[in-house]
């Protein structure tokens, strides 16, 4: 594969920290604007080149844009305006309970995409087995914090790509999931991130973004 | 702020999807090539920008280039070669235990970025109290799901610089914070992400990508 640094496609660094900057949890959205569908295509793309523990994916993106549906979540989300007016809205659900055919499905994927026989896989899967040897309530943090990868991802990939997102925490999980059928599938939502444009009156994209000094939070060794 | 879909800082689409595509857990690294200093900085200023809950940063990152204390960190490691192999080693650090101390100091940054008093701020902090509100174990997963944004976001952001990195796990977390004093300074070592340029003789990155069909981890509604 042609390496990226002696491709066209790299952004600079200052305009990866311009999109950075410009990123803000927006809280209202311009109901009105919608994402070209070849961007949103992008946008779940992006969800799904997300780097993960083995590459074992363990985590599904719901992509709401029934109206009924998102209601019923907006009643479950402390009634956040983002949840409707948001041109879409992401579910990220983490696999529950995470288990042996998932890393099966993942080394049967792996033998189809490199050809390869699945047998010849066989120390790739043991070292996977392995994550599923923690206590549940240790596994189950571990595929959440797989599924915030994939959340850093698509906050990234859509700050870059000038499109707008609202992470959420606050909502109701057990809600999410039953609405969305989620249980039955064998997922537990996690959070959601709204996603559009945002309004020319959202006052919190229109502040000074908060962190702390570099060298409070980067200690060089 | 100006907007940013309408600047030149946009990347496009595919350009975003060939630095994802490109992107690659590497494992070896050319320990002859180095990131230029403008570019690590960037990537540093990329982490500090990282979204996290509420924004309050609950993490550090070390920027680990002493060889010395890399050899150290790779006996913690299962003596995997990129922990010293990779021009720079990044320590993705929790604060342990997060607590009112850490809601009083991101209140206080805000009001002297934002400049307003701190008594302006009384609503933002009550609720990012509530976050203090969960038991123990469940407080400690929620930063551990804050730091994996970071991930998330740094690995993104190298990949649109052109810049290779392995995340990895595989790290015994007690002796990191022993070895890196972490304990005493109340943060937690997560996980790790090497950082600079593929070796040539790289297979993983050679190989093809694995991942589940689009269609099979984003379901739209």
């Amino acid at each position: 594969m042609a390496h990226i640094a002696d491709s066209a496609a790299r952004l600079e660094g200052e305009h990866l920290l311009a999109a950075l900057r410009w990123r803000a949890a927006v809280k209202r959205f311009d109901p009105t604007r919608r994402i070209p569908a070849k961007t949103w295509e992008t946008l779940e793309q992006a969800l799904s080149l997300s780097p993960s523990s083995y590459g074992l994916q363990p985590w599904r993106f719901l992509v709401v844009e029934d109206k009924a549906l998102r209601q019923k979540l907006q009643a479950a989300s402390w009634g956040q305006a983002q949840i409707v007016d948001a041109d879409k809205l992401v579910v990220f659900a983490a696999r529950r309970p995470f288990g042996a055919e998932d890393v099966e499905r993942h080394i049967a994927r792996m033998a189809e995409v490199r050809k390869v026989s699945p047998s010849a896989l066989e120390g790739a899967k043991k070292a996977m087995l392995g994550v599923l040897g923690r206590p549940p309530a240790a596994l189950e943090s571990w595929v959440a914090r797989q599924v915030y990868i994939a959340l850093g991802t698509f906050l990234t990939s859509a700050a870059v790509l000038g499109i707008d997102a609202c992470p959420m925490e606050g909502i109701e999980p057990a809600k999410y999931d039953e609405i969305l059928g989620l249980t039955a599938k064998g997922y537990s939502a996690l959070c959601v991130a709204a996603a559009g444009y945002r309004s020319a009156d959202d006052v919190w994209s229109a502040s000074a973004k908060v962190r702390f000094p570099v060298d409070q939070v980067v200690e060089r060794l």
